[in-house]
């Protein structure tokens, strides 16, 4: 069947949902047709009978606006939850198919996108999760490729260039961009914002670059044909009419996603030579495109084989990876760990904590990958690992280079891949640079572990660009998100392994630069930190008149307080809160019991008070920021903002009247 | 006297400094001594008695570890706050010497830098606002240079390239960037991270390129006499040596911030010829950097000159918009939208309410400086402008692309820079990509207003990528930035008059997508929404027994809940609160008054309840959304969610057991 009929049983999907919907843009759908039509029909590894094979090609639609190509190409092909029903129900409330893709996997939906630029990172992130694996586990169980549908804003966004450089500098040769060259964007042509030659900037960076019509569907096919082969990553710039097959649209602004009416549908048809019905794919088409699947068959069954030929120790350990569960004796060596930080009384700051426990974890957890933005001294977590190179995909450590965003993204395109776990480190303060790809991972419920030092004012000299006064709290807003501030070395072992028993969500886990105190004493049965929040030290000489309730590293200022109110006969608990989405997940009991009632409760935190007042009523006090930090030593800092035991004690006990 | 020693003069100043601080980023400063000494030398524009004077050169340190340079040159070359005293208390608190660069004009400081990338940005904002200024007031008023000194860290970030792409697209020649190509971050090699060659991506997007010895004064000097001539932006890439002084560390990983000691500074002194003791500047050395400033004095006449020729219309204009007040009259004519809104009954999506403003606006406030980020059509801010582009700078229009790190970044240079008003508009899903800029006008108190659109559920069927359900918290948590949500038109006049108003802050203008009916009905005087919060509808049918809160669209949620609540007859108030900051800063009565106290109060925000609970106590209600949105039409996903009159009438029954 000839290439333009497979490729208009698209664009009439496509133009129908739109018509049906009111809204929807048509311009990557109609104009990516041919190029799809290529991919799948001729080179796509994919079972739409098992949709997350883990040896599958994987698909990343970057352009999500352009969300009715995906779910035109998954019905066509065969992936039964994005059935005619599911179509006919675009942009309606419960229909699969969302304004813009939401991931799905067992539809065959690889990733959430939308902000432009997070797919194309994303599958940067699958392509190193395959070559790490490749290199682990060899070619017959790990050999897939990664493809992305990029459209100009994602070549545009800063994340897109971070993405380019590094996917270059790793020579991600699996990595292979469908761009679509249409000259347009939402607001008009692009000469209205960019001038300068894009397919030169991934030459810049070490890509293969070819470029074709993106409307010969043979041209695409062999340029496909030829990335794959090359050991470079791959743009294939593909020059398209936006929204072809609209003749009031096409090759417009308008094409982009301007309103389409039964008018425009019935337009297309003709142009088209489509002469069936609204959301009616004839038999002879479809069944066409329900062959393309058969081909990857053979492959798939050498899979199978390829799998159950593993040794039984590399097949354990491969399935244990890809269903994403710990290995017996993990909690054990966390407790270890644990059990070592109870009985030390020497401090340590909480990142390096972190990076101690990560050293450990190292054999036990080969599937970690971790990256990081240019602060491998600072924050230690390439302790025990090589770095991911070209030549060497075996290493667990990527130099992201100063490039926060992608790396983030490129983390949620790890997790999205499977069979890894993701890590991603930096400074708390450079998370904004990150933020939309959290938003991403939060969203799609992807277990990527952000990994965050220098948390608070405790940075000290580097001054208030440095110290994230405000973005606990701007992370606590953020659903399906778990920030932890563990405040010593126990509690940072025992936030370790919640978070690696969180499969279904992103965590923060935020550590701090300066030395830690032990707060924690032996005694506590299980993980307290589970429970997001506990009691640390009871009230001593009597029943409960204060309650301090603090995060991280003011738990120790917490724990001095007490002290100096315990001396002065006020009987005071230390209430540590390292997770207070955990927390707020617990009976209402259980929060009673530890937040105590009736009585004075202080929040302190090196932050804002912004959004501590979800555990303090209007009488209660906070010891925190008010403000920016300023810079100088992290001592004078605390207190020049009045966060110490002094400070602490005088406003509780101003506050009692005594 | 020769260059090297003035360039020493300022690697001796900072060693000193970061020895005496026990840290600090060596490696900016001491590789970069010479090419600063070149440009100071032979060709920056500026007048230490005048740091702010309009017309000088500006000058950013992009990648502002090196802080030190920045302050070595401008004690050397005069500027009276940065003095020896102020050096020797480098990163200690108090001293204008931070750990990184600070903002005070008055000082020299230009911007606050840190975050990579964002200083290169805010440059590019600056040579903006001087090619708009330039082209409305003339050459003799407005003829200056914008300097960068750039890391490679500047460069990796996507910031960096959108800056790269947007500058090279808007020609603008006026735009400087020394780059300080050393080879090393803090990793180590750059080869760690990057293989590409950087200096052409700057060709690929149509700059002028100029490769020099970073240690050859002279040569440096030419090219950027080269710099100056050429219509385009310019890259000048000076290959260095980092921390080049230091027999120990330089040219090594170590040179970029590894800790110094006295031994090292001693070997400084012995290897650069330097036998002055600490913080020592001999006088010869001082006079030769101190007569660098009096080059200029001609330019600084002629320009005194100018403006007392200034027609006195212009110049009035000119004074107007320097001292960033606000024309006679502006208040006046939003006073007549608003009285328009007032005795209008017609719905108006709130995003083309503050369309309609702005064009009002328009002849009143000829300095404003539209950026958008592709997003021209549905957020409507271009009407009455033309676009900036190479040969119409004078346009007040800039068409940023899919650049939104970018803009917001370059309108902060653009209020660093003065005589303008930068607008930054795109959808608020979308501010995530601007988070790290937004800060750093906050932490700076730069006047930039970020206008957002599509700012709930409300946006509808493009899903939960597009839903910002957690961005009003996240933007509420963070210090110095004034959000405003209005409710409706009236509002939207009243809160363009506030923000236009703080010209010490940013400000977030946050509209609805979706149509808004009015609330407010005439009488009330003056601008309540200059209180942050006040009440739109007392309790009519008795003492108040409920307050409904609410902000933007869901006031008029909460007016038909309460009119619903009055016919059962629950007396009940409605608070409109836009501006919670605002709100916060009132006297404690006026709160109480306007909140209420001793009965139910229940708050209403598309949104997540975080932040929420400083208006509420814990047994008060929310109704807002508890985790992300769904694709879906917008008034469906308000029922789903639970956002509704029915709603809010059934929570406060049930809560008041009626």
């Amino acid at each position: 069947m000839d290439s333009q009929t497979l490729a208009n049983a698209i664009r009439m999907l496509s133009i129908d949902a739109i018509v049906k919907a009111g809204e929807g843009h048509q311009g990557v759908p109609l104009g990516m047709a041919d190029i799809a039509t290529a991919l799948y029909r001729d080179h796509l590894k994919f079972n739409p009978a098992d949709p997350t094979w883990p040896d599958r090609d994987r698909v990343v639609l970057s352009n999500g606006h352009g969300s009715m190509l995906l779910y035109s190409l998954l019905y066509l092909t065969g992936y039964t939850q994005v059935s005619l029903d599911a179509i006919q129900g675009f942009r309606e409330l419960g229909s699969i198919c969302a304004g813009h893709p939401e991931y799905e996997p067992e539809a065959g939906i690889e990733v959430t996108t939308g902000p432009l630029g997070q797919g194309i990172a994303n599958a940067m992130g699958m392509a190193v999760a395959e070559a790490h694996q490749r290199a682990r586990f060899g070619d017959a169980m790990v050999n897939h490729y990664t493809y992305a549908f990029v459209g100009d804003g994602c070549l545009q966004e800063g994340i897109g260039q971070e993405t380019i450089s590094l996917a270059g500098h790793l020579k991600l040769g699996r990595l292979i961009f469908l761009w679509d060259d249409n000259k347009i964007t939402d607001d008009g042509s692009t000469q209205l914002s960019i001038s300068e030659d894009v397919a030169a900037r991934f030459r810049v960076a070490g890509w293969h670059v070819c470029e074709v019509d993106g409307h010969d569907s043979a041209a695409v096919s062999v340029a496909i044909a030829a990335a794959k082969q090359d050991p470079r990553p791959s743009l294939i710039a593909c020059a398209t009419v936006i929204g072809r097959g609209l003749p009031r649209v096409q090759g417009l602004r308008a094409g982009h996603s301007a309103r389409l009416f039964s008018d425009d549908a019935a337009a297309a048809r003709a142009l088209l030579g489509w002469p069936h019905p609204a959301f009616e794919i004839p038999s002879e088409v479809l069944s066409v495109w329900r062959t393309f699947a058969d081909q990857s068959r053979p492959a798939y069954r050498a899979w199978q084989a390829a799998h159950a030929a593993l040794l039984s120790s590399q097949r354990r350990q491969w399935d244990r990876q890809q269903s994403a569960t710990l290995p017996d004796g993990l909690v054990a060596c966390l407790n270890d760990y644990k059990r070592r930080a109870l009985s030390s009384n020497a401090p340590i700051a909480g990142i390096i904590a972190s990076a101690e426990i990560n050293d450990l974890l190292g054999p036990w957890l080969p599937e970690r990958l971790v990256g990081c933005a240019d602060l491998e001294a600072p924050t230690s977590h390439k302790r025990g690992l090589t770095a991911f190179t070209p030549d060497m995909p075996d290493g667990g450590y990527l130099h992201c280079g100063i490039r926060e965003h992608a790396m983030a993204a490129m983390a949620n395109g790890m997790a999205a891949h499977g069979g890894v776990i993701p890590l991603a480190v930096t400074y708390l303060a450079f998370s904004d640079y990150e933020r939309a790809s959290i938003r991403m991972a939060a969203l799609m419920g992807l277990a990527v572990k952000y990994v965050f030092s220098h948390d608070s004012i405790g940075v000290g000299r580097n001054g208030p660009t440095h110290q994230p006064v405000e973005f606990l709290a701007s992370f606590r807003a953020m659903p399906n998100l778990y920030l932890m501030r563990p405040a010593d070395a126990v509690e940072a072992a025992e936030c370790w392994e919640i978070a690696l028993g969180i499969d279904d969500a992103p965590c923060a886990l935020v550590f701090a630069k300066q030395d830690l105190v032990r707060v924690r004493a032996p005694g506590l049965s299980g993980n307290p930190c589970a429970h997001g929040g506990y009691v640390l030290q009871p009230a001593q000489s009597g029943p409960r008149q204060v309650t301090l309730l603090a995060t991280g590293s003011e738990v120790a200022i917490a724990c001095d307080a007490r002290a100096r109110l315990e001396a002065l006969g006020i009987a005071t608990a230390v209430v540590s809160l390292p997770c207070w989405e955990l927390f707020a997940e617990q009976t209402e009991a259980y929060r009673q019991d530890v937040l105590g009632s009736g009585h004075l409760r202080v929040g302190v935190e090196a932050a804002v008070r912004f959004g501590w007042d979800q555990w303090l009523s209007p009488s209660d006090l906070f010891i925190g920021m008010h403000g920016y930090g300023l810079s100088g030593p992290a001592e004078q800092l605390y207190e020049h903002f009045g966060i110490s035991a002094e400070a602490i004690v005088s406003a509780v006990q101003q506050r009692l009247g005594q």
